[in-house]
């Protein structure tokens, strides 16, 4: 299951609104067939798995980080693909919370004779499965706020000079980060200041994530949609609505960029799932820019906690990563 | 060589002006005797371990992470002691740059018939005794500066609540630094406000830290020296006269924990040689009060730069430690 775990992981960003699963088929202890969910969503990962397995799938054991499906869509559902191989038994970490399918993937599998173990490493499939699971239990998506700043915690000198804080191996790190989101948001001052080009470079990405502009002012002169660039799209309002907009419009994953204010609001509306610092050996003091806006908390236990998930040197650079520990899809 | 530099770091913050030196007898591939400096700078190392030796120290290897002293003060030099026990070879890691030593102790040895190795694990040595080293070559202490904040460089929130933003385990790493520090050093505002206690408790430690309040005001009352508290000393005016002032007291490492003012002012004089940070996974917010004062750079290339190296979760909290890259002793 962790095998299928790490292959699932590798649809994150390319393929909402639907899940990055994984899957793998073992028969006699040999793995016979590994699948993950392709890019835009289809082929699902068990026709993978299932195509390259052919014959051997017959008697074969399928992992799965997700319930197989059980509706019919653009193609027949995956449960009723698994029975047709002949396969004998499927382990699964997850029920699909997805009302089409909600236990019936299970139902079907086992109806056919099939074995069926659920909930095999139930934890870490949620939080793989986080941005999915979240868009369709929390109707809007998981959200990491993402911080790079000097040890003291500013994004930029007095004078606004930010290029470079940390070094180039950790801002390829972000790039990477990018990619396993379906979209990245940014504040309009921030989109006017800096004209962020707001795609991932250097990973050969499948489909570029969207770009979410939160500003109701005019957007300075952005690339168009297509080629290095994902869907524009400019969003105002409450955090309420812009949430389930996104949702709406499939995202699971939404990576937050700054500014100050933007991060701040999110922050205060208790819409941040995951921290992601960067920290820099380099101290700019109180009259740098921080990258945080005004939070407002009169008391420190106003403040929520968050827990310590990672941490690593990335090139000269810290990096950190701090999950929401109440979070609950 | 490993084991003495172990052993050595034992008596840091206790041994001061005295470098705190690990020894190692070897006979036979068989550990005969370890000592570290005692606290309060005697016995030296190798009379520690020349003692639990006994006649085993007899045709031993010595591993020495300083060379054995040469002049006689309280006792006759430890270059003389070796010979006198029968060592057959010594290792060590650096010279003395003390006047009175300088490589005398070396060259006793040698002159004895003892084979003499030298500058094994010097880069270890030097950072180990970079107190040591730093009083006698720059005539001024070691200096780390502390700070522990939130994830975004806060130290209290906007209303002044500071306590606490990291967890007790953080808290009592803090101690553990402070024990291997000679002095601990704030600013007068710091003391006004904190009251601090500036001393190690629960570690046991021999001798209490020095208490250095920079500060040309009224202290408040604060603890007499004795007990659990060392010797209060008031300083104020330029840096440079601070320094050469504590390095003339025999202080070789001084812990800074603020307040901003002050950590500022040691970081524009590139004072600061280690960087120790405590960060919280909670976010207080731009109005949250900044743990350091105004640095003024108008060009991010003007911030000196520190090299990350070590990192680790202590509690919830992350640790991490910085050096200056281009500290010399």
């Amino acid at each position: 299951m962790n095998h299928a775990l790490r292959l699932g992981r590798r649809g994150l960003g390319n393929v909402w609104p639907n899940p990055a699963v994984g899957c793998v088929l073992v028969r006699d202890g040999i793995v016979v067939g590994r699948g993950w969910t392709q890019p835009g969503g289809r082929p699902h990962a068990e026709r993978v798995a299932l195509a390259q397995a052919g014959d051997l799938a017959r008697g074969a054991t399928a992992y799965v980080t997700l319930e197989p499906c059980a509706h019919h869509g653009k193609t027949s559902p995956c449960a009723e693909a698994l029975v047709k191989a002949g396969v004998r038994r499927v382990v699964s970490a997850l029920t699909d919370p997805d009302p089409r399918v909600a236990g019936r993937g299970h139902e079907i599998l086992r109806v056919a004779g099939i074995e069926v173990t659920q909930g095999v490493c139930a934890a870490a499939a949620r939080r793989a499965q986080a941005g999915f699971l979240s868009r369709l239990t929390r109707k809007r998506p998981f959200v990491t706020l993402k911080l790079a700043t000097s040890f003291d915690g500013r994004i930029a000198t007095a004078s606004g000079e930010s290029r470079w804080i940390t070094d180039e191996p950790a801002r390829r790190h972000v790039h990477g980060l990018r990619a396993r989101h379906d979209a990245i948001m940014v504040g309009g001052g921030t989109a006017r200041a800096d004209h962020p080009s707001l795609n991932v470079r250097g990973f050969g990405v499948p489909r570029q994530p969207a770009r979410v502009i939160v500003s109701n002012r005019a957007l300075p002169d952005l690339p168009a949609e297509g080629g290095d660039h994902g869907p524009l799209w400019q969003v105002s309002g409450a955090f309420d609505d812009i949430m389930a907009d996104l949702a709406q419009r499939g995202v699971t994953r939404l990576f937050c960029e700054g500014g100050g204010e933007i991060a701040a609001g999110l922050l205060q509306g208790g819409w941040v799932d995951e921290l992601v610092g960067y920290t820099a050996g380099v101290v700019l003091g109180a009259d740098g820019r921080p990258g945080m806006g005004h939070l407002a908390y009169d008391a420190l236990g106003n403040a929520p906690r968050f827990e310590l998930v990672e941490t690593r040197r990335i090139g000269p650079d810290l990096f950190h990563r701090w999950a929401r520990p109440d979070a609950e899809f």
